[in-house]
């Protein structure tokens, strides 16, 4: 049986726009959803359901008028607590934002996603200033898995990973600075969409790394990721890196077939020795009829030169804090604050140069290739009840690698779609990295697509309520 | 009488084109002026005689065939010599890059330049990596200044503004990081352009600080600085910063005066005390009928900012000869070089930051007039024969003072001319700063042109072999 929480946006939208329902039947679906289910997952941090609603009454006053709301028409979305909501405080994960003013005014991703029809329902969980993979959070408490309530939801965009695979909302936005997009996208079982760095602007964000934060969306469709996508891209003075920003047209290009592209599966440093993303990698590079290989030159030392790149951008945004309220931070973000500041501004400076060759190096790669096919994590949501994984042979940490696959990807900014396999090897899903050449988020989107349609890639939204 | 030295580029330029000389007689003329004067100067370190021979007669071969060989017909000039010319080893006005193969291909500018007629005629002596402000080379033996061999020529660009006060070359090619180019300018007498960053490529020259690098053209008029921008400017894809650079026809602006501009004096941290800058700014002020003021806010910070960063970029770029070989660095550089290597991570990024910010606020500055008007250099070329000035009323060392009204303007890119003021006090000369806002180069050059045909601004050659 169809019920609201198994629609994409497109289909709330269309049904929206279509009269069979209204904004405001929507939205309230969406609020009871949230909060029947967050008790046990810990999603949202806010909820403007008075907004929410006040939003929702006005676009069905204006479609009983005969106007056209938007492509995205009463469908609900949530933002990870990073991103500005007008009236309330931009926590961004931390206790020490919450001595700060609330935002003054909505993010341009918020009041763009708002102008195309869909109505803002909260604030989702992050882990602490967006310096986390796994989802945890000391000061609200840790996203769980919809999935699998033991595990990780991924992070940082934890929240924002579990809010859309739970159905609470079909749309959500997260950022993605080292991968904190795509790992709640892998782990979580979702299309995520980490686009071009400078395409989707970050004006009124609270910034983690200037040099590497992206802003982009989560859904259970492709199509989706596409419709937001086009509400959210585009110039804007705000942010000094979406300036200039050309216009992609994805959902135009979206059911073109892949006939023609040169796709290319990761070898080399993005080839996983076994398991989980192994699979997951072979099963996509079969339906995709992949034949070709491709590694990117460098790749370990981009990872180490984006790593070194956080800690100094991180330390030097709470150095302050550090110094006068450092009992505020949770443990492991003092850690690697720590960790950041001593970083010296040699090997910064080094890191940023490395940065520029490994993007010429990988642009001459993506010469002779339209998409490279990866595994977005080395493994699926691990349990939460445990530090360590069995990697490479032994028990070890396994924090430390979670970003293997999708740090030297951001690092150069290029577009990525992290599509979610259901594993033969375990019952948790993985998802798989579609890398594009910069600006070509259509092409990955395609690719992702076709996935999507031969069923290879699906996100169904989780069962945990009758667990 | 007018001799050839006393020529401009673009007077010379007229007499080639028009058969009252051909290339071959301008380039033969420069090179003896060169080797006549240079014993006593030390600007040169290269001479590409036998190149530009070549060069003349090919350009009159054209001529006489009817070719408009461009608008530098025959004028000789030459580069300071971090710029590559094929066949030749680009020093940098070091030893260690003695090791390196010479480069493959001229620079970008080279190229562009003899596009347009000139004629390189050689490569000009420098600060060691150009991390300096005075002229000294531990290396090859320091630039002196032709108005008084005594006295330093400035620096970085010290041989390109020797060379060109002195009548060898009627243009030279300078970088500024901090000042490099205006510092000489001002010290030697001349105009020189430090134009927006990113106007004119940096390709095939060798880095000192990339987020600051400038490569500008140093004269005797401010027509010539306007046809050497013109021929120098544009995209190139060799250089990240100038991919998309607008373009820029100053000439054709040039004499159009200055009515409805809204010039601002400097006050606050750009008003000098006392002295020759002082007398310089007032004159220059008078001159153009200045009625309003206007200061910088953060200019201090922007400039600690500046030389925090250019410690820092400096040392990543030199740090494994560093550790290989200190005893080849001259002194000074060696010591530059350690403090850099100490620059934590943090102040770094941080001093990024405030760039952006004192950019936004200057930005803020520029929409309420159209130039800004501070000295070069708060005092005329020291002698060489003291380390000390008399500075805001004590003897002191002056090196770390030399910078003190270039470095925040080049911080943030701004495009600049130095215009040169016969001092009242003292005989040397001193410069003073046409500051326009991003892209604005026409204005400051419009202005400086105004400063040229009422005869407050003059660069004659320096009167140096007659001593």
């Amino acid at each position: 049986m169809t019920t609201w929480i198994n629609l994409s946006a497109h289909e709330i939208a269309a049904a929206v726009r279509g009269g069979r329902m209204t904004a405001r039947q929507s939205v309230e679906t969406s609020l009871e959803r949230i909060r029947q289910t967050d008790g046990s997952l810990v999603a949202f941090t806010t909820l403007t359901d008075a907004r929410a609603l006040e939003t929702a009454d006005h676009l069905d006053a204006r479609i009983a008028a005969g106007e056209d709301v938007g492509p995205l028409a009463g469908v609900p979305f949530a933002v990870k607590d990073l991103v500005d909501i007008s009236g309330i405080i931009t926590r961004a994960g931390s206790r020490i934002n919450m001595d700060n003013a609330p935002a003054a005014a909505d993010a341009s991703v918020v009041a763009r996603l708002e102008a195309a029809g869909a109505v803002l329902v909260g604030a989702l969980n992050m882990g602490e200033y967006a310096y986390d993979f796994t989802g945890e959070n000391d000061h609200v408490g840790s996203t769980r898995n919809p999935h699998d309530l033991d595990r990780r939801s991924g992070g940082s965009s934890g929240g924002s990973g579990a809010a859309v695979a739970a159905g609470m909302v079909p749309l959500t936005v997260g950022s993605d600075t080292n991968g904190s997009i795509r790992v709640p996208s892998s782990w979580c079982g979702l299309f995520g969409l980490k686009a071009t760095y400078g395409r989707i602007p970050r004006s009124g964000t609270f910034p983690f790394v200037d040099s590497l934060d992206h802003i982009g969306p989560m859904a259970r469709t492709v199509p989706d990721l596409a419709l937001a996508l086009e509400a959210m891209q585009g110039s804007d003075t705000g942010d000094p890196a979406c300036v200039a920003s050309p216009h992609c047209r994805a959902s135009a290009t979206l059911d073109q077939g892949i006939g023609g592209l040169r796709i290319a599966r990761g070898v080399g440093y993005f080839a996983p020795a076994e398991g989980a993303a192994r699979d997951a990698l072979d099963r996509v590079c079969a339906a995709l009829g992949v034949d070709l290989e491709a590694d990117l030159p460098g790749a370990a030392a981009a990872r180490a030169a984006a790593a070194l790149i956080t800690a100094a951008e991180g330390a030097a945004t709470h150095v302050q804090a550090m110094q006068t309220r450092p009992e505020d931070f949770g443990r492991p973000m003092r850690d690697r604050l720590m960790a950041g500041a001593l970083v010296p501004g040699v090997a910064y400076v080094r890191a940023q140069r490395l940065r520029r060759q490994f993007a010429e190096d990988a642009a001459e790669v993506f010469r002779h290739i339209d998409a490279l096919v990866t595994p977005t994590t080395p493994f699926p949501a691990p349990r939460i009840d445990s530090d360590t994984l069995r990697i490479d042979g032994r028990e070890q940490p396994y924090r430390s690698h979670i970003g293997i696959y999708t740090q030297p990807i951001s690092f150069i900014g290029l577009p990525v779609v992290s599509v979610p396999v259901q594993n033969a090897v375990g019952h948790m899903p993985l998802g798989v990295q579609i890398i594009a050449p910069a600006w070509r988020e259509d092409v990955a989107l395609r690719i992702a697509r076709a996935l999507e349609l031969s069923r290879t890639c699906a996100a169904p939204v989780a069962a945990f309520e009758k667990t």
